[in-house]
């Protein structure tokens, strides 16, 4: 139920602000190690949905090891004292100096995603006298049988290796003689609630490993990527995603060598439903149209999922308990796309009432921007509340 | 031509940075303000557009008011050493600490846009024994003759103070001793190129002006807002905005009454093709769909106008003189919407080569966020340049 469990303890504080629900935090990471570890399985933390230090800290003291998507967030997580052998690192952009300095650390492996990058990778690790830990990114929507739910196109051409490349890429291999291939690497996409989508993942991943073995490159690790739904529309029926009928999935369908280990990144599935975004109702204005607009003082400087995915978050009034009306939310920011939703129903809101923007602690927080010369949104754990109503 | 006439200094900065050629800076605003004061009409520079302190000060400079949207707008305006009475707060969101900064500040005005925020300013002017100016934000929207141009519909609704409201808002007046109405103001849009668009908006607001006239309401000035389009497509062609023909159409349409100013707020026009995002080639890969696909070193975390709203930027390669290609060009960013460009046309496009983004001046880094822990872009000006090639 989010922040309203605490609402008596939050309603004197200046919002907007990010509120963590860290028992819900607690319980979701002991839920998904548990049956992650049922098949030895090891799940690191994609910092890149949430990096606020308490999370960070929470996530690394349950035993997740940690996905990073830039140098900063390989810096972030060595300081929060991830172990090094937990850390891989993705991305197609990387620099050099990221590059560098990952490979100071010793990281576990870099997620490479073009042979480009692979030369670069050797340079930089010849130039240190190193040999880099290497994971191929394999791009698996080139197959044109490709599940339909499974986004494809031009957008996602970016991504991963495809088979175009993959030929080029193995021949370099013996160029590249600081380069060593620990392992796989997939990521199919995001927000995927249907478990058919990761069932024919991991078809496609038994494909290309034996594809590999056949070429006699053996294969350390798989790494099958994240991609775990969490319920937008009504969070407080699944706060938990299902992490057993998920790793359940690759463990029925993936098909592994003898001493190779599997690899999850999760980020959302983990963190979205411990955090709402709390903000005031500022303004109710009456449109033309007779459309009811609440003006509330969070704009999508602090949560731009809606206005930049069309993101549905539910909302939710934690101090009125009036009568259901139709409203339309809304935040300062001189934009239209400032929108939080539109048409929905809450229970009859004034000014001053506290609103809950629920699903909010993935890709939240993570995004905020300054944008209107805005101060960035303060955090709120359910641990360190103030003690009373003040 | 932008960041290419400096490429000889700029070659070796470490990137990705803003660049801002303060030679046409200064052009476009002094141009802005000559043709604007022929018609003795005012400018605000919105602050939304770029917050970069050396860009502000240079506007300051150039004698234009301050257009703010926030309470730390208004602050960073004060202290960047714009006088109050040439600063005007806008935004459907203010909150009473807002409020309570500007007041104390005894800024121009308040473009205020409910009645109930006129109710929320009356109660703080009253607590702070003062009196404040506020001009009414009028929808000029609600009239279903809105020209097609410009944008209506929901999307639109929390801005201003439609028809609806106006009876109220008047009929309130009586009672709200602490506020004092000295003008109207009216923002129809950005990005308008069509100047039949703003003739339409002199033409609704002689109307609205008229009908507060009848009321006996006397207004002191009228605000015109802003939105002149810049050329994103060719922005060599008309690097300063045709502000001659945009002042013109006012002082052809508007009516005035003796002794009423007309104020502007313009944003994109003033400082949009002042600014280039300079970015590295960093990998170049082909896709199983045979698209070549160039990776640089911005992202969407640095200019997310592309991903935001699908705006075109024109993309050009600084360093090559290749034969054209056909490329497509993305950010680092693990996201699918972080792609400047499908299908555009550049010199053959090599690892290292430094790339221009053209026309970022205006929301380009005032969007800037730090997803995937990125650092924020840089900046530099044409007029405090390295001295030479290092």
């Amino acid at each position: 139920m989010g922040a309203r469990k605490y609402i008596g303890r939050l309603q004197e504080l200046p919002t907007p602000f990010y509120f963590y629900d860290m028992d819900l935090l607690r319980s979701t990471l002991a839920t998904a190690v548990s049956e992650a570890s049922r098949y030895g399985y090891r799940i690191h933390y994609a910092l890149k949905a949430n990096f606020d230090p308490r999370i960070v800290e929470t996530i690394r003291q349950a035993g997740l090891g940690a996905d990073c998507v830039s140098g900063n967030e390989v810096r972030a997580a060595i300081e929060a004292g991830f172990p090094a052998e937990g850390i891989v690192f993705a991305g197609v952009g990387k620099t050099d100096r990221e590059i560098e300095y990952a490979l100071g650390q010793d990281i576990f492996s870099f997620n490479c995603e073009s042979a480009a990058e692979m030369e670069a990778i050797n340079a930089v690790a010849e130039r240190m006298g190193r040999r880099a830990r290497v994971a191929l990114r394999i791009n698996p929507d080139v197959d044109p049988m490709t599940h339909r739910y499974i986004s494809t196109g031009k957008a996602d051409n970016k991504f991963g290796i495809s088979y175009t490349e993959i030929d080029r890429v193995i021949a370099s291999l013996k160029r590249l003689s600081h380069l060593e291939i620990v392992g796989l690497h997939f990521h199919v996409g995001s927000q995927i609630g249907c478990m058919e989508v990761f069932e024919h993942l991991c078809e496609r991943v038994n494909a290309i490993r034996s594809w590999f073995r056949e070429r006699g490159i053996v294969l350390r690790h798989l790494n099958m990527g994240g991609g775990l739904a969490v319920d937008y529309e009504n969070p407080d029926r699944e706060p938990i995603p299902d992490f057993a009928a998920y790793f359940a999935v690759f463990n029925r369908r993936l098909e592994t060598e003898p001493g190779q280990t599997v690899h999850f990144e999760l980020g959302r599935s983990l963190v979205g439903q411990c955090g709402d975004l709390v903000t005031r109702a500022l303004y109710g204005k009456t449109t033309a149209a007779r459309t009811q607009v609440v003006i509330v003082d969070a704009g999508m400087t602090d949560l731009i999922r809606p206005a930049l995915y069309g993101a549905r978050h539910r909302i939710e009034n934690l101090t009125s308990s009036g009568k259901p009306r139709t409203y339309t939310v809304v935040g300062p920011i001189c934009e239209s796309s400032d929108t939080f939703a539109t048409g929905i129903e809450l229970p009859e809101t004034s000014r001053g009432d506290l609103l809950a923007i629920r699903t909010a602690g993935a890709y939240g927080m993570a995004m905020a921007s300054r944008y209107n010369l805005r101060d960035l949104p303060g955090a709120v754990y359910s641990d360190a509340l103030p003690t009373g109503r003040q």
